[in-house]
């Protein structure tokens, strides 16, 4: 065989197996509760409906459903998803700022190979989405990190950021984030955030991409207002998928932005797949036309609500908040992220926790910086309430163990220094 | 809205709307018989049993057809893939060596990014398959055109050329070629060039990247042997998809190739979009194991070749032989190829085609070295058997009225040399 090494595009020389899909791999077992994947619940897939579907579209429409559509995507989805940003939105567009993709994961792609040039800087959250941060990469960008809290991204600190690269002449090429309860933080941008976002993108001529896969799962309190629709100079790109609303085996998503970007799009996602699948389309389309769309997606959010609640409520009875443990409280979405006091590592407690059956994503690897090492992420929409009962209850024992030979290690030195 | 041509990447500057999606609006029209479309034909979908067979499978398995799936593919598909490749390509292999892609335009895709720096020589036929031209092009590559005659590509000039780049110490990535009834020549690899083929791809040290969507659809002769099976050093990498066998709509297709390249293809397959459908793979595989499959492709081989058959033989009735005017003679695959002589141009013709309600695409397209100008594919899957006649009677109209027109310039020129 040629030397796969000297064959390989220089890019591919970076890309190495995610740390974290080895990582998942120990969490297969069926003993280990996990909280590591992203998986939406699989009872809430509407598989009697979509069965029934796509038997009635295959067979009675064949020749579209079956056959290579437009790479725009299908007029029928289109103008669905033009009267539903529309009425959930209040978001006024048209077909022709819409490209239909394979989900969110080709929506990153294109926007990635749109406009990342080696060396580029990419402006993201600490910490920020994993499977963009890994397309950013693929593409050679620099991922610069700007910290967030309990509100999202500090705009303050974006600020400075961009001043700094607009001093150093550096063609920042976009703002990445993910404003509604964000993976992997679950935090959502405050409106006033959202205000001094847009504000910063028009003073800095800077391209903001809102990724918003879950913005439609909200269990509570108010929406604030999406970028695109704050936006009045076409600097907003969002990028939306039928993952979490539907089911992510459609493998649907899409992108809004300018149509002269979406042109651009089009033509790249020509020489990427074609065309997404016209029968995705056309059962999103029906989903959405007939109105049990908006019915599921509100089964969804009662039953990730109560799923949400009870992990709040474990971690409330068995977390050691005293000891400086504490964790956000998403009002939607599928996640939420514990930190741990600065001294403890939970790359390293993985392992222990996986060794007590129960197992997380380490937070380190959402952040481009590499820090984040006192940080985990928790899924909950795939678990059952039980199982969140009793996998925080070991993570919780996983902790307070650590906690306790920390603090008899620190005992023990100090003994030493005091003996010595 | 930022500037975007200054914000692109690099690569989308040197990508501009294709010309052929350009002239393909043009056919649209519903009074043009159009040869220019490369579908297969809707009424071969089996779309009664595709119907029945969705709503089972999301009915029984919406836990693996809604969701997520392995980003290497089903293990259900694989295994149907192993066989049917023993079967029928007397190929051993195991699911190793396979990645399941969203059809072959992403393995395309897959195999550019995975190779191609800016600049790297990439050999390709001429005419060659425009879809992996722009892939390549997109990746920066340096195309290096190779004539073809009627027994495929010619590998004595292959090999001439391999022995300028490696003198030129030039780092040359694959050989990328169609060995089976070429879109868009309709023309298949002898097996004494086969041979010839492997032998280079040892001694040159060069991977061989094998696209075989039409090998399936052979309608008579023997088929020669894949490269894929000829191969001992693992320089071939076997594209496929089920397009032409089962339907596009799916989007599903695969890579075969030494399990180091599908491990590092499988890492990047996961930034471009995490997993292709499992309702999609599912299906595939009970055509599969049901034997349907096989049943189908007989169906589709028994149309395509009787629509073959007609546009032979109304070429062979209306077309100008006698002036030069010669055209492929496929024993598979959706196209043919027509030669004009050599002082007429297809490309200007089209216009003229268009005129008078028929449509091809133009030759030159094909041609990475901007010749073929006396060129134009033919498909023969799509339209009706009544349109295939009426289409070439008008098509070879224009042609003679041309070469016509052509002749009583030159006579008017010759005149006027005598006179003068």
């Amino acid at each position: 065989m040629i030397d796969l090494v000297k064959n390989l595009a220089t890019v591919n020389r970076r890309t190495k197996a995610s740390v974290i899909r080895e990582l998942l791999k120990l969490t297969n077992k069926p003993e280990v509760i996990s909280f590591a994947g992203g998986l939406p619940a699989p009872q809430t897939f509407p598989s009697e409906r979509m069965a029934e579907m796509a038997q009635r579209i295959v067979k009675d429409n064949a020749r579209v459903a079956l056959q290579y559509g437009p790479t725009e995507g299908l007029p029928e989805l289109k103008s669905q998803i033009v009267k539903l940003l529309r009425e959930e939105e209040g978001i006024n567009t048209s077909p022709a700022n819409i490209l239909v993709t394979t989900a969110s994961q080709q929506a990153l792609d294109i926007v990635g190979r749109t406009f990342i040039d080696p060396s580029d800087p990419i402006l993201v959250e600490l910490p920020s989405y994993i499977g963009g941060l890994q397309v950013f990469n693929s593409y050679g960008a620099k991922l610069i990190g700007i910290q967030a809290d309990d509100d999202g991204m500090i705009i303050d600190e974006l600020e400075a950021r961009l001043k700094k690269l607009r001093s150093d002449e550096e063609h920042y090429k976009f703002v990445y984030i993910v404003p509604d309860f964000q993976n992997p933080s679950g935090v959502t941008l405050t409106q006033e955030r959202r205000h001094q976002l847009i504000r910063l993108s028009e003073q800095y001529n800077v391209l903001l991409v809102e990724d918003s896969p879950y913005r439609q799962i909200r269990f509570e309190g108010d929406a604030p207002e999406m970028l695109y629709k704050m936006d009045t100079t076409h600097n907003v790109i969002s990028l939306f998928t039928f993952s979490k609303t539907l089911a992510p085996g459609l493998r649907l998503g899409f992108i809004l932005a300018h149509e002269a970007i979406i042109q651009k799009m089009a033509i790249l996602k020509q020489s990427l797949d074609l065309c997404t699948s016209p029968l995705s389309q056309l059962m999103a389309a029906e989903f959405l036309k007939s109105g049990v769309f908006r019915e599921h997606v509100g089964t969804v959010k009662q039953l990730y609500k109560s799923k949400k609640d009870a992990m709040l409520n474990a971690l409330e009875r068995y977390m050691p908040a005293d000891k400086g443990v504490s964790w956000t409280k998403p009002q939607g979405g599928l996640f939420l992220w514990v930190r741990l006091p600065g001294h403890m590592n939970a790359d390293e407690l993985f392992y222990e926790a996986i060794k007590q059956n129960v197992a997380y994503v380490i937070g380190s690897a959402f952040h481009c910086d590499g820090g984040g090492q006192n940080t985990m992420r928790l899924n909950f929409s795939y678990p059952s309430e039980e199982q969140i009962d009793e996998g925080i209850k070991r993570l919780a024992g996983v902790i307070k163990h650590n906690l306790r030979v920390k603090s008899k290690v620190k005992a023990a030195k100090a003994g030493l220094e005091i003996g010595s």
